[in-house]
């Protein structure tokens, strides 16, 4: 079987949408990625950092979910990483209220043995320096797939850009796809991004889907059309975590892979966002995303002969 | 042959967008609708008015790209509308600077009599008043198409509901289709404005795309995403031309033929932005369309065997 290897952070949110408020709930980068990978045939080996008052029980989710925790350094006498937002009445901005880095602040990531020779590396939003740790463990990885966030362009540009020139894939949304290349036009954004190192680019615009760039060819996926989106936190991550997954398993990385890889992140994205933080994505059966994967493919389709 | 009325404004524009500025040029809805409806092999018929400040040779154009201006009403004594606004750095927002109304105040608009028998109608962003005149005299109509504007819900919401349950078909902006039902999601909105009268709700997004709805299904058509948008002015117009012109030449009316409309409403709308107002859907043709259709079937095609 094929190895994915995934690293960011297992922390705690607290979120407010217009719907309601959670208290500290299970969140963080690798643990929606790892959620959505972990329904393909690949190994899923997390790389991460907790503190002793993360709960067992979490813990314990992710092994019954099929992840290898290994790479998940608990600092007993440290605390979690905790994010706080509060998302605006369109879903679509938030404020964040509080980060408290704690044990990440001195993270050092170690890939356990047996990913060392992962098939795909998916990098997600970290400090680029704990990123750059990673790949220099997982060298002969087919594929390094880099998610990232406006924060660390403004911190850590320099650092960010290494992680960028050594990555095949790069997953930004719209907004961190301009600030990055300072271009408006996608395409031409795409196109700069391209000449910093990564074959494909990924832009994701959220409600209105996601773009894959790679030479002169453009595919767009659609994000499905909700009644209700009820939490957005972590979609962007599960979205990695269904397009990285399926990249794993299939061991295909065509262009017309990418674009089926795409889908399925899309797919996973629409269930994450239906209920606060994890909750969806810890029920989601795969019956339930191959009856999705069937709307997304009428959503889409049509005949014309030219 | 098939008909196709279009009524709307036939106008003159100014414009600013972060490429340049130009003088009063032509505009126009129905100018826009026409330029896109005229390419179908269909008769386009024009019913508008004018003043006697409108170059002839804008006529003449109009009939030189296979229009019908019989429709067309000159008023000699008076000036023709005349729309200013100028386009925000994103180009998705703009300022009206100027709105003079003039004939168009007191139009009253005549379908000439070889086009009471039309096939299709398509109602261009006006007054309801003169929406709901043009419905009267084209009863036998198979399809009426409207196009809106915030401005009339605005300033004539119950007049405009009225046409609104008149119509087969409506085209709103994202914005719009929010104000009109006063939901935020698009699909509640769509299920709502469905309510009102329209069997299909075409939502349209601009650079984000467009969605079709028609009782639980629900098609998606991207825009085609470009290094340079030069100025957005009547991109929905043209994409309204595209749409109703298709249908009109082919006279199907079914979901599977409304994708295929959508489909060559976002063609159309891609190359009307390419250049200042009416510039480039002068000089395109079928073989540039064509081309474009290719890319567009690229651009959302994939294989996923579920």
């Amino acid at each position: 079987m094929s190895k994915l290897v995934v690293v960011g952070t297992v922390a705690f949110d607290a979120i407010e949408t217009p719907f309601g408020k959670t208290d500290k709930i299970l969140g963080g980068a690798a643990t929606f990625i790892g959620l959505a990978a972990s329904h393909f045939n690949t190994e899923v080996g997390l790389v991460s950092v907790v503190g002793g008052d993360f709960p067992e029980n979490y813990l314990t989710m992710l092994q019954d979910r099929g992840m290898n925790i290994e790479g998940i350094e608990i600092v007993t006498d440290g605390k979690t990483f905790f994010w706080s937002g509060k998302y605006h009445n369109d879903m679509n901005t938030r404020d964040t209220l509080a980060t408290e880095l704690n044990v990440l602040a001195d993270f050092n990531p170690v890939v356990p043995e047996h990913f060392k020779d992962a098939n795909v590396v998916m990098l997600g939003n970290l400090h680029p320096a704990v990123q750059l740790g990673v790949i220099e463990q997982t060298k002969d990885a087919d594929l390094h797939i880099l998610d990232t966030m406006n924060f660390w362009m403004d911190s850590a540009l320099d650092l960010l850009k290494e992680v960028i020139a050594k990555v095949d894939v790069i997953t930004i949304n719209d907004e961190e796809a301009r600030q990055l290349s300072g271009e408006y036009s996608l395409v031409t954004a795409a196109k700069k991004i391209h000449e910093m190192g990564p074959k494909y680019v990924v832009i994701k615009k959220g409600e209105h889907g996601a773009l894959l760039f790679h030479n002169d060819e453009i595919f767009f996926a659609p994000a499905l059309p909700l009644e209700e989106v009820f939490d957005p936190t972590g979609a962007g991550d599960t979205f990695a975590g269904g397009f990285a997954g399926f990249l794993a398993s299939s061991r295909d990385y065509s262009f017309e892979n990418m674009k089926r890889a795409i889908i399925y992140g899309s797919n996973f994205a629409s269930f994450a966002v239906e209920k606060f933080g994890t909750e969806r994505m810890q029920t989601v059966t795969n019956d339930e995303i191959s009856k999705r994967l069937e709307q997304f493919k009428a959503l889409t389709k049509f005949e014309i002969n030219n």
